[in-house]
């Protein structure tokens, strides 16, 4: 499993693409984004006051305090257009442009006007005090924004505030997804015929590629017969940067699955079985360049596995160097766990007040999914887990 | 600020409307979904093997194995077509639908052809095994998904298993951004004037919405006059379920904000000014059944107020009773931190191999906020935080 994880990197990238800032949260730039210009690009007011020469306040007390005429006022978003020579202050909004000879700005609660045109001081200031530096934000060429990390709220923030409105990012990855099985029918089928099952799959993974930066594209429902899913494959592979079978149950069905993949190109199968549950018949391949994962038969286990591997592939198709942080809680095993060795379990658990309640059921069964609020994972080299041990759970959203 | 955060709780909420399972991730459904019939609606074997009647394994072993008569093969996705009578055993996929007579399936690798059309058994099965039953997944009228909770990947699966295809969500919140101040220029803005700024604030506050589940709307950026941001607040009023104004950051600017806020209504200003840094001049109000916040006019502050009590405001409005689980690590503190009780404190921090380092910097930077990886809150009864200590850290994604 950890060799699958880590073991399994295609080459594929998709390529760079422009897109308004409006429209690129969550997007992966492309590569590093600098500062056109240095930012804020002047000397701003942090503060109040009065911009002063630091050294016209120095050696002031609240018994000696400092005289200064107040030689004009800054207005918010507009040129100084006044100079401050000694022995002047100049009256400043907080975020204010600092005017030509001052080097620093006193807080309006550290002054009081003596008399008309003329403030006292109490206080000292350092040069640089209650001043933003024009630079102090970003100097020119400064990298605001790393290549590979998905694009956060602030970061389009950062942006906006340089200037910057267009990102080059990663193309999102499109990823077809085929569902297979003579009993697998579209979710609107009102009726079932016994023996059939509405795709479950589809959707949920539609869904979990979206999570992971990905543009879904649903293939439809391919009936069990090799030459019908290799021919679907031949056709999705030149628009698809990645492909996801959510493959029929049965023995027959995961290898015919199998079979068509490796006719479809080298390199082909990368491997075709893994030491997980649920997910043990997981398939992983590679054709004409394109990412092919075979996911088993049942909905649980195909949603395990994708989001276990087919995610961060997803994602590193999509140029995404430093995924999202996941959530995770920390919390009580209610209950011991069996595991065997050299197997990686997945089990699905409840969070409440600090304890982790595995939610039992039969892999087929989609309501242990949807009746969990995340899972924990029992390393393969684990023979399983005591009841009160401490585990971290990875949580749903 | 637990206050402002626990007691404003504004009433309005979003109408339902409803929208296609394909759109629905992550949506709020208005209400539980219960299933219209029993999943999966059908007796299912869960492995490769053979139908039987379980009593006919009663008592065989490897030494001493039961022999039946296969009578048919049941096929994925059809009908069985068979009953299984005493000492028969019918062919079954995993998933098949199990025939009438039968209570239970025999893996394959417990049995062997004895002969052509008869099997030998070698363990024997209780009824019910290796079968899910019709109603195993969900029995009809049972709650499916719950109300209030943002439906996740694997909801959306169990919706479509079910033959769900639209759900009645809650609307999303219509979130109306507005910027003030005379300084503030439009992001595109390609060179600045001393003293002028770009807007970063509105456009990381829109991706703040989104990711709460609200719909941003950018009412753009309204002068340092109360006359036009009354104004502005009045026509956006009818179209916006919550108000969210990145005030000027002077002293000035603030008050007018208010006496805007102050002049629109009923109930009017909740609380201005939060014991929290940073972020002291926050407003919040309601006016006319519409939640209204004033920020902070530094981006900076602006967004690490919305991120605690906006998008959870956004949240609320959206229906939404059970929010995502947020992303967190436990990290030791790198240095010592200073903080002042009866305030709360948020921190930014860089977090690297279980180590959290503050990000220093006047709140002016917005370059704190890229730099960190995510931030701790200091709470108002604590006097600081020695080093050392172990703080849990929201991650930023």
């Amino acid at each position: 499993m950890a060799e699958a994880l880590t073991g399994f990197r295609p080459g594929r990238r998709t390529p760079a693409e422009t897109v308004p800032l409006a429209e690129a949260l969550r997007r992966v730039p492309a590569g590093p984004v600098t500062a056109p210009h240095p930012l804020p690009g002047f000397a701003r007011s942090t503060v109040d006051g009065y911009a002063v020469r630091a050294a016209d306040t120095y050696g002031v007390s609240e018994g000696l305090p400092g005289y200064l005429t107040v030689t004009g006022a800054v207005r918010m978003g507009a040129e100084p257009g006044v100079t401050v020579g000694p022995g002047a202050a100049v009256a400043m909004p907080t975020g204010g442009a600092l005017p030509p000879g001052a080097d620093a700005v006193v807080m309006i609660e550290y002054t009081a006007e003596a008399m008309p045109g003329t403030i006292e001081v109490v206080r000292p200031v350092a040069p640089g005090e209650g001043v933003v530096r024009a630079d102090e934000d970003a100097a020119a060429g400064d990298e605001i924004i790393p290549g590979g990390r998905p694009l956060r709220p602030q970061d389009l923030g950062m942006l906006a505030a340089a200037g910057v409105t267009t990102v080059r990012v990663h193309a999102r990855p499109v990823v077809t997804i085929f569902s297979t099985g003579d009993e697998v029918v579209p979710p609107r089928t009102e009726t079932l015929r016994p023996g059939q099952v509405r795709d479950a799959t589809a959707v949920a993974l539609a869904a979990l590629v979206s999570d992971a930066g990905g543009s879904p594209v649903l293939g439809g429902i391919v009936p069990d017969d090799p030459g019908a899913l290799e021919e679907a494959l031949r056709e999705a592979l030149p628009a698809s940067d990645v492909i996801v079978i959510s493959a029929g149950s049965s023995v027959g069905i995961r290898d015919e699955t199998a079979g068509a993949v490796a006719r479809l190109g080298p390199p082909g199968i990368w491997c075709h079985g893994l030491a997980i549950k649920p997910g043990k018949p997981t398939l992983l391949a590679e054709c004409a360049g394109v990412p092919v994962i075979g996911l088993p038969g049942n909905p649980r286990s195909a949603l395990v596995v994708f989001r276990l591997i087919g995610a961060p592939l997803v994602r590193l198709v999509g140029g995404c160097t430093q995924p999202p942080p996941e959530a995770t809680a920390r919390a009580r095993l209610a209950r011991d766990l069996a595991s065997a060795t050299g197997r990686l379990d997945v089990v699905q658990v409840r969070v409440s007040e600090g304890v982790a309640t595995p939610v039992f059921g039969l892999s087929a069964l989609l309501s242990v999914l949807t009746a969990a609020d995340g899972y924990i994972v029992i390393p393969e080299e684990a023979t399983g887990l005591d009841a009160e041990s401490e585990v971290e759970v990875t949580l749903y959203r």
